[in-house]
């Protein structure tokens, strides 16, 4: 089954287009749970079991166990051994060349078993191609980014008139997504460019960060970003459902969050 | 002392500009040192202990480390414990934004404690920022690399006539370098690009892949990059010092061959 067949079939089995980043803060983990990589592997299995038949995938979030160093990555690998009930998206931004983007490939789809990698476009064709050779994994790629400075380089203007990011789409629609296993990562803060992209690659699946915290507003993203079929979509929400509670509720706290961002989704997609 | 000042000191010290990429592939590991990250890491410790006095820096790779696991990530973090004569710079391309470049930026400086760290532009400038902010910890920004389809981005013409990697040298010299810590990555295998960003840029460092494997012509590379102080470069190599045998003489050949390279590039530097 390539890529796009599973996140459409795992949008459909949890009527969800929910994604849950799992970017653990040790600063914010509910005391009771104690400290170190210990806690927050504990906190992160509470909150998938919780919230799992809520959402469509997980997206950990590798820079959060690295920063806990050798016992943070080791926390990642056992998330990664846990019951698949949702896609797993590593959330990794890696981009590099030649063996050490096969390197890299290898460390997300072998060592931790990640259904899907986020990638950097920035070295070109060849280096995305080692994370895109395997029909079944997929690969979200930077488009357009939901912070301020996502101007500096991707907007861009080229010789031809269209921002940067608008050619990152188009190769990614014609270049790189032949075995139906390539997506892209738009900021939900941008509406009209999400509605560009769109537009341009109507058949990617787009994986939005950017609701929430950061402020996109949720019907905007929607109208801009569904495809035909009204999915096609990953609607990313991290810190609103990770921090639900800071008590020993904090599990239940989470689903609650991830059910009412579900249904107000879903009432928006299906209105 | 900032970034730029103690890369000077080790260039000169060492009288080298060599940079020693720790790439290492299990594949092609020396058979008695075992197999797997314990042998991973008593090859590079003797890599390191054979050519410190030949280098100004060593270049470990994360997703070489990565690819083995978590017991790859705690090779890689013994390793940076070693005592330090040279500069260490962690080759990990990373680029994210806002809280998780804060947390890619403490796993290289404090889990890892890198003096620098290779990061990726395409996010801009709120995205560098977390690497950029200790004035002793550098960041070399992905420029101009030396792979194939860095024309797919890299290259693409902006509205005002520059290719793309121009606008990011610009930025690098003009916006981000305000502590004198960044840097940029150009391959060699372009010298014509390495020239213009040379002039554009007279303080940054550059680090230098593509010398070696990747066809890269060494003198042709040093007249385009090097400062005017005849510095302010380095020239990574990692195969060919890494793999010089696979014998029980691995050390000393990998020795012999940062001599013989560290030779080569000074007697065109001072002719």
């Amino acid at each position: 089954m390539s890529f796009h067949d599973a996140l459409t079939h795992h949008i459909q089995s949890h009527n969800s287009l929910l994604c849950v980043g799992l970017d653990p803060d040790p600063a914010r983990i509910p005391a009771h749970l104690g400290s170190g990589a210990t806690a927050v592997y504990a906190f992160c299995r509470d909150i998938i079991a919780a919230t799992q038949d809520v959402v469509a995938a997980f997206k950990p979030n590798i820079a959060f166990f690295e920063a806990m160093g050798p016992a943070g990555i080791e926390a990642l690998a056992q998330l990664m051994t846990l019951p698949r009930h949702n896609l797993w998206i590593l959330d990794a931004k890696r981009g590099d060349i030649g063996n050490t983007a096969s390197a890299y490939a290898s460390a997300a789809f072998d060592q931790f078993n990640a259904d899907a990698i986020t990638v950097n476009p920035y070295l070109g064709g060849d280096a995305l191609a080692p994370f895109l050779e395997r029909p079944e994994r997929g690969a979200f790629i930077l488009c357009r980014t939901s912070n301020p400075g996502s101007r500096d380089i991707q907007e861009l203007p080229l010789a031809d008139g269209r921002p940067l990011y608008m050619a990152v789409a188009t190769m990614a629609q014609h270049d790189w997504n032949t075995q139906r296993n390539a997506g892209l990562v738009v900021g939900a803060t941008q509406p009209a460019a999400l509605a560009e992209v769109r537009q341009l690659c109507p058949d990617l699946p787009l994986l939005l960060p950017g609701i929430g915290a950061q402020g996109g507003d949720l019907a905007q993203a929607l109208h801009a970003g569904l495809d035909a079929h009204r999915a096609g979509l990953l609607i990313n929400t991290s810190r609103s459902v990770l921090y639900a509670s800071a008590g020993t509720d904090f599990a239940q706290a989470s689903r609650a969050e991830a059910l009412r961002t579900q249904a107000a989704i879903n009432a928006i997609r299906f209105a």
